[in-house]
């Protein structure tokens, strides 16, 4: 395993330590709860958190800041945050209006935010809405997860719901334009290489000198089937053909997001992403919104994963609104 | 070779249209002639025109925008972009108060560039300026280079120059900070893997199972040494080393790019951006700004290198300046 670490047991706190000096202005860590929070907290608006295990960023830790979360909890690397953890990042971003979870959908990370939910509740009185992100098409039920998994929509939700909150609606808003853009997406992945677990010290899985493995999950899971490597006009087919045989996305504008896998380069994607766009024409699917990059990553693995959102007016115009975050950032 | 690419003989125009599609707004590009223009042409200033072999992604045409490049012209993959190209480039961006050309300093892209440049003055009275970005510690002279390399400067350079550009600053005043940004930087890199470029189909170097190159260039040109992994602690130091061996950065204020070489997750960077920060403040030398990611790569390397700039308080100003490209985005 060659990675650039000291000790693996070490790896999201001595991240977490990086992220907080290069983000002085921007972002509060608390290294010992592994809790990352926005500064200059707002207290006219619906808090949201998210979380989950570490080693996808920038997802989430990256996505805190005006017009996405207010904290994220960062768990090990593939290892859901704990509940106490959630619980007091609930409880300190709480500005009366209520907090949202946004939540993948992982058998873990829902019940320890659940349970979450529920001790905030009792203890603080904070009232908890929840979304469950379940976006990948690749396979209904997986490792970690009864359901689909959740993938690269969980940015979308985060954004969306991000930037509605920031202009004061209601929780009940919040949770239902979460909800919205959840229900309206769909992602599919591949991977060229396995991604390697720094507490494992080798890859989670072998892959053959030119096989990949198409439908893979965010932790290295299964996907739906191992083959030869191909074109990528011939993979941007397997991609857009998984999406759009679950989902009618014709008629109304949608934003695609071509997202690497983490150790693919920039070049690779924006090539995937001009594949995927044109066949997305030729379906007539119009992509209104487009980002291309490392967003909901797997470690070092090698490969990348096609989301897109079939989004209404309200969802475009909530996507544009100025974010800054260490992971996403315009103005307006 | 595992790629996400069709034919490799195409690997530039297909990854360009892949930009033009993502980018409809910020971008024109001219899949032919593999230069990349800014929209929204800016008539009141001195034109920004940066350059080289491809994949270095985002650099040079995730740079150009608001606040940075007016164009970028892309090589081949690393390889020098041609002299009636720069040229076409230079013509099309001026308008009429001449042309800074940033080139790193490698011999094909110093002469193509200086070629250019003449022929843009000889034809078409442009009047250009050149700045060559030299900034890389790690060995005099290289496998393309007569002195030092241009590397994550260039970024530096490109970022700080644009934004003065911006301003309504004549071409000697934009060449002037140009000069001094990067007279002021330096950088020095490390490689976990070696990079794989497509028409090659196989690694430009071979590394041992847990062996590094130190002081790595960004097309895999032999660096100081190789040696055995280390932790990032003792790897920090060795970037660190190298660079306040070379230049005092003592006392003022610096702008400190912690970038990726292309395939090492962002968890890595931050916890490596951690521990050079801490050994620069150990050193007395204080970070006033900070970047941690992929900005200036090498196709599908593993491994990272650090930059850092004495920044007086024109370049900070103009470094937090907005910029507005695919690869760099920030509002006021």
């Amino acid at each position: 395993m060659k990675k650039l670490i000291n000790d693996p047991k070490d790896v999201v706190t001595d991240s977490l330590k990086g992220m907080a000096l290069a983000h002085p202005d921007l972002l509060d860590v608390d290294v010992d709860t592994h809790i990352v929070y926005r500064q200059l907290k707002k207290t006219d608006k619906v808090a949201i958190i998210s979380g989950g295990g570490s080693g996808h960023e920038p997802l989430h830790a990256g996505f805190v800041g005006h017009g996405m979360l207010d904290a994220a909890c960062c768990g090990e690397v593939f290892t859901s945050p704990v509940p106490d953890q959630i619980m007091e990042a609930t409880t300190k971003v709480n500005a009366g209006k209520g907090v949202l979870h946004i939540v993948k959908n992982y058998t873990g990370d829902v019940m320890n935010f659940e349970m979450a939910a529920e001790l905030a509740a009792a203890e603080s009185d904070v009232e908890v809405a929840t979304v469950v992100v379940n976006d990948d098409v690749a396979v209904q039920d997986s490792l970690y997860t009864a359901g689909r998994r959740g993938v690269g929509g969980t940015l979308f939700v985060e954004r969306i719901a991000g930037a509605l909150a920031e202009t004061g609606a209601d929780l009940e808003a919040v949770r239902e334009i979460a909800q919205r853009v959840n229900d309206n997406t769909r992602s599919f992945g591949l991977a060229l290489t396995s991604c390697t677990v720094p507490a494992a010290g080798r890859p989670t899985f072998d892959l053959g000198e030119d096989e990949i493995e198409l439908g893979i999950g965010i932790h290295g899971e299964p996907g739906r089937e191992r083959r030869p490597l191909q074109s990528a006009h011939e993979l941007a087919k397997e991609l857009v053909e998984a999406i759009t045989a679950d989902l009618d996305f014709t008629g109304g504008p949608v934003i695609a997001m071509l997202g690497g896998m983490g150790a693919s380069p920039l070049s690779e994607l924006y090539l995937m992403y001009g594949e995927c766009e044109a066949l997305l024409a030729e379906k007539g699917i119009k992509v209104a919104r487009s980002l291309v990059g490392n967003y909901v990553t797997s470690l070092d693995m090698a490969g990348c994963a096609l989301s897109v959102c079939r989004a209404d007016d309200e969802m475009l115009k909530l996507w544009d609104a100025p974010v800054k975050t260490a992971g996403l950032q315009w103005g307006e």
